[in-house]
């Protein structure tokens, strides 16, 4: 692993100061630290302009003092670092991690406690955390909430999803700060099988903003281990958001023993929105990888039986005779099938021909196993055991015939939420994978948590979902957690978690319609914290085809589902539609096939919230580069191919949308074109409105 | 096995009555059923007295249409049962279970459901429980509480202790029912590490009941499966308890899915107490043995390290110098012993040795594993790994040493009631077992619950201790599981469940001091459900000559704790004082070493509830005796022998309190006489105070 570090470490006690202030290594970022009347106060400037104004800092404790004020500025210091790494899959084979570093040691005299605040500035934004030290004061203690405020530069623009302690699953609003409460009041939210909101001015991170001066800031956290997720609540008076963790069962917000530190808060800051989406700032906040082998760790691109139930309401479950069923007592091989149960072994290896014939790596089937009649909806504690397959999918039979063909299996754990009985089944579960070959599965979290009274982004839950994936690495396995907490960069340190849906996915083209502006905006906010499973691919928008009974409509053109390959970056990407319909448009599924999923270099060639975004990725071990761009409502783009190699020569395949194309009356219309293009070339490109292009460069000497 | 089966089947459609009666097979007890106005209602009379007067059933659910009324009797059916089977071990070799039961179909039209209860009516009492057959309309369903009645014959006297949700530790008070009220709001509950009482007139089963003319009522529930345990909350104006259920974190108690059934209500009745002791009615109602081969499931005599920490305030701990542990990065090799920590090889060797002297199976060591330095009052998580001993612990040497001596170790799993905790280790922990030879393991739950919020006596643990059950059975383990759900008789269809703790036991002694009347107690109440691990045998009551701090008094003389091994029944028994003290009393510590732990026959000579219980039983295939008496506050039995074989002559050997005995001023007096005895013999023996008499009888012929 080749590494630049320069280390410069400089122990300051200004005891006589009661602040800090440190600058990114370009100088352009500020971050100051104070205490103002005992109170841990900061702030940050960008190119001199305010970005937060002074914020307050600090935790509310249950049954004990508060760690809000009382403090004195004790110690401080700082250093600098600088390294370069390399992840195991991502969009860039470099990262470099350059910051420099300030630590303020506070110390609460009426109470003899301790608590660090350190600051990581990077040339794109700031990250802080808190750490409290072993002591006999603050040895085991409870959160009743954090008080981390971050006070915005006025009534800015936001794309936020409204807070909630179970679901992510919303449509962005994009709106300025003092309309949330409005918007949420005035509106009622989309229902979720799971889901609990907390405050009509309460969203949810990562939040994209914007302000009138076009500086972005980004508010996230990083490394969300062993503690309550971050929400942040708006005081819409002062435009200040404040911290809200998500309660346990009895309403406590977090169990902490020190030595113990909180995961980063991050707030990410630019004048150019490309670099928000180009950001490692919560990667390099994270750990380095835990793991001593990673070679088991691959980027998959896979089809699945999925869409078939998911997009043409085919049943998961193999019979429809049961009102409910009890899996330790229930003998399938008496059961009347319903007969279009599309997990089974006759339909399988149709996937797995096409996938092989297709260059694609796995076949993810979701309805193969016990247990899918009643899975949802009735909050039912042994509702799977990951483990027995419906009597008309042959597990062995398929696994082989798949293998034979240079195809694996990928595996699908539907826990129902039922999270004690997926623990009590893990280790067999993981063991079966072994067992069968599998090394992935999709793991879901749909429905209210049992134990009942937790919340999905609770600190509890937040234990599971780890425990989940280091259990999955002893077995050489990855995970793709959907409902899950949304990522926090972990997968720096545990890169066999490959995904997570934790957003409104593809799905919710068949439940309802996504908006066309959502892909514009989720790699602003979801995709800050690691890659999403949005599983695109759609080629067939009327799904009434399928099933007369559907009346939605899947906002997207052709080319726009060939974009999102390239601009919503993912180690796992899905051909989420059926073979039977790639098969009628095989030309446009080439890019698909071609396109890679592992990257050296990703460069963001333009981008604004909700509108548009143009990426560009150069194919991990290979001089081939993949460009994609989407919008929401049309625009022109005017591609600079100044990123390819000076004196070479390529060929490009471009796929846009025909000049008439329209998500919603002309979505499958497209062009395909090749052209001969070198680094001076210039590309003006159309976008209908919901549309976009893709681009497969090759050299060709 | 033997059986005399005989079954008397009889399907009664009385669809004009709404009524049906079942009496017992000797006639003397007789419940009936009726639909009142709608709601199922049933009497029981013993010797034409009424002992439950008219009393309401039924549930409420949650977010459903209650089943509370609006039935009516769609159907009755009657059968009888007759067949005697053998316990894997137990009080007797053969236990008889012979009924008459009636079922009733009710059918609620309003809602087009069904409800059937099922009544067995037993010479010692009536059992009833609900079955939810599978149907649309009750098909998924939340408890919101059950209403099942229990109208008591007057202001009648109890033996009780405070309904709670999470613990039983408690002495108990004998009072009338009006009383009960009053008691609890003029006193402060005594206090413990996890306790939630709910009602001022909340009280816990087994209930043990006596009416002014002397007719003796028990209330408790058999098979307590996937549902929450049952209190009783008493309506003290009318004197009619109803079933108060343990609540979830939610405040629902219990998540059922149909076809399913509630445990048993029990209802013991008898003019003479020792039938109540006698009685199988708990055991009978449960299922049969589940497990096919319980060859490896025995009766185990133990000594061992548990009351130098109780007693003699020894620590569980290996270090005192650190105020928390992590136990993923804490090095137990670099830090400084206390030195005191009694779980160490060479102490644990003496215990071996004196085992093996004795004659005694196995040796229980409790604080061998890392973890103890603060695994009580944090609601810790990751608290212990069940696996690693502390340095000075070499379980490897130890299990070696102790098998070359014919002796096993016993394991201890203290959870601290961190359950996720304990099962993620679940597997390896027993796996250990499984390789270091152990094959039985005390439990403990320590504290409040963690998923935090649920309680102890709640589903979600119900089901967790019946899970490390029959996990443990995979690994033929045997469990002793203390701060559990008191037991229901699953030791029947379990019986690798070979004990609980679930009441106050002698670790009390050392805590306050238990009443004299308390072991004349547990019996009547504790003991219905099952055995418990009292762990009598202390010889010191002073403990101050072990630890200059302690001021509490041992209320026992040397002679009761002897009496304990015969009138407090259990297949676990263990003495549980230190070896040091025994070596002063060989003489007297002889009786532990002869008695048995499983039996042929078991008869209860005399017995009143808080006041003395004399019973004799017969050792498992031996024609060995052993009689044990005891008394609250002085007792002069007369004991007759006409148990024993009429043509046979035996030696009796006598351990009795000396005439001057006290519990608090002569507590260690006694006399050891050997005496030739027969079937005609009758015996005067006087209990002191807080006193007993252990003889232990072998045949000459």
């Amino acid at each position: 692993m080749k590494k630049q570090t320069i280390v410069l470490a400089c122990a300051c006690a200004l005891l006589q100061a009661q602040a800090i202030t440190t600058a990114s290594p370009d100088g352009n970022v500020v971050a100051d630290f104070n205490v103002v009347d005992g109170v841990p106060t900061y702030t940050v400037d960008y190119k001199g302009k305010h970005i937060i104004l002074p914020s307050r800092m600090g935790l509310d404790l249950d049954n004990a003092p508060d760690l809000l004020d009382g403090f004195e500025l004790a110690n401080t210091s700082s250093s600098s670092f600088d390294e370069t790494w390399q992840p195991v899959w991502g969009e860039n084979s470099d990262i470099r991690n350059n910051y420099n570093e300030m630590v303020a040691t506070l110390r609460q005299p009426a109470n003899d406690r301790t608590v660090l605040i350190r600051f990581r500035v990077y040339n794109d934004g700031v990250g802080f955390r808190y750490e409290f030290p072993q002591q006999r004061n603050l040895n085991y203690f409870v959160v009743a909430d954090e008080r981390s405020e971050f006070a915005m530069p006025g009534d800015i623009t936001a794309w936020w999803i409204i807070g909630d302690y179970d679901t992510q699953e919303y449509e962005y609003t994009e709106s300025r700060l003092s309309e949330i409460r409005g918007i949420n009041e005035g509106r009622a939210v989309e229902s979720n099988l799971s889901q609990q909101q907390f405050s009509p001015t309460g969203v949810q991170t990562s939040l994209q903003l914007k302000t009138d001066d076009g500086i972005y800031i980004n508010l996230h956290e990083a490394a969300l281990v062993d503690y309550s997720c971050m929400h942040l609540n708006l005081d819409d008076k002062n435009f200040v958001f404040t911290s809200w963790l998500t309660p346990d069962a009895q309403g406590k917000k977090g169990y902490l023993q020190s030595p113990c530190k909180s995961p980063w808060r991050t707030i990410m800051v630019s004048d150019d929105a490309r670099d928000i989406l180009a950001s490692n700032l919560i990667l390099n906040l994270n750990d380095p990888c835990k793991y001593d082998d990673t070679s088991w760790i691959k980027p998959v691109k896979y089809v699945g039986v999925w869409w078939e139930m998911i997009g043409h309401d085919k049943p998961w479950a193999y019979t429809w005779d049961l009102p409910s069923v009890k899996l330790d007592s229930l003998d399938y091989s008496k059961v009347k099938p319903n007969g279009v149960h599309p997990a089974n072994t006759a339909n399988v290896k149709k996937y797995i021909d096409f996938a092989a014939l297709h260059g694609f790596d796995q076949v993810l089937v979701e309805g193969w196993n016990i247990g899918w009649e009643d899975w949802s909806g009735n909050k039912k504690d042994y509702v799977f055991d990951f483990q027995t397959p419906y009597p008309d999918f042959d597990i062995d039979e398929l696994n082989k015939y798949a293998h034979s063909k240079g195809v694996r299996l990928m595996m699908h754990h539907e826990t129902s939420s039922s999270v004690r009985n997926y623990e009590r089944h893990m280790k067999d579960a993981y063991d079966l994978m072994d067992r069968y070959g599998y090394n992935s599965v999709k793991s879901g979290y749909v429905g209210d948590i049992l134990p009942r009274g937790e919340h999905h982004y609770g600190q509890w839950m937040n234990n599971h979902y780890l425990y989940a994936v280091t259990e999955a690495a002893k077995h050489h396995i990855m995970v793709n957690a959907h409902e899950a907490v949304r990522p926090t960069g972990l997968c720096r340190t545990y890169p066999n978690l490959i995904g997570n849906e934790s957003a409104r996915g593809t799905e919710y083209e068949s439940f309802a319609g996504n908006s066309t502006s959502h892909t514009c905006v989720l790699p602003f906010t979801r995709l800050q914290g690691g890659p999403m499973d949005y599983t695109p691919g759609i080629f067939e928008n009327d799904l009434s085809k399928f099933n007369p009974n559907k009346k939605t409509h899947v906002n997207t053109t052709i080319c726009r589902q060939l974009a999102l390959y390239v601009t919503m970056y993912s180690p796992l990407q899905m051909a989420a539609d059926v073979p039977d319909v790639y098969n009628r448009f095989l030309d446009a599924f080439q890019f698909i096939k071609d396109v890679a999923v592992d990257w050296d270099r990703s460069i963001y060639l333009e981008a604004e919230p909700a509108q548009y975004i143009t990426a560009a990725r150069k194919a991990k071990g290979t001089d081939n580069w993949f460009v994609g761009g989407i919008s929401a409502n049309g625009h022109k783009s005017e591609i600079k191919f100044d990123f390819l190699d000076k004196d070479r020569k390529y060929e490009a395949t471009i796929y846009a949308d025909a000049p008439d194309a329209h998500y919603l009356t002309n979505p499958q219309a497209y062009t395909i074109t090749k052209k001969k293009i070198d680094a001076k070339t210039r590309l003006k490109l159309t976008t209908a409105p919901g549309g976009g292009f893709a681009i497969s460069i090759k050299p060709i000497n």
